[in-house]
């Protein structure tokens, strides 16, 4: 399947399963993170924005001191797509 | 007068209008930016995110692609204080 497919519920159901941390908010597959202060917190972030570009896909994110919410979907799908998945799961590597 | 005195009203509209870039929302200090991409959005967020922590007064912010919006408060006095206003000169020179 290529990775720009819109995935249907069944799909998304199936694949958040393997990601314990994530749930669907607004439709879009959403992790929140707890750092020990801002370094920690915005060092993780530089680690994602360089795997996010190197994707050529990239999060929705707020970030207030150690907190960090990340929010994954793919607006060329309006939906979710494997690509948000895919950045998930190497997220979830980096944290 | 010390950084980290809640600002009145009169104050943080005089200081507000040196500040053309910046409005009130939510009670707090917001500026909305929009980049070439992603490289700039967050390579401009990597050098407010250092000037913060020089600081010790950090933002909350959210990005999503080429755009970051970025909200300056002071929760130790439940509103504006003049470190607000220092990190936003700040970030208005790194822009």
């Amino acid at each position: 399947m290529p990775a720009m497919t819109r995935l249907s519920a069944d799909e998304v159901d199936s694949l958040l399963r393997a990601r314990t941390h994530w749930s669907l908010q607004d439709g879009k597959l959403t992790r929140v993170l707890e750092f020990q202060d801002f370094v920690a917190a915005f060092g993780f972030m530089a680690k994602v924005a360089l795997v996010a570009e190197r994707m050529g896909h990239h999060p929705e994110w707020f970030n207030v001191y150690d907190k960090v919410r990340i929010q994954l979907s793919s607006h060329e799908v309006s939906g979710l797509s494997r690509n948000d998945f895919e950045l998930a799961a190497r997220i979830d590597e980096l944290v």
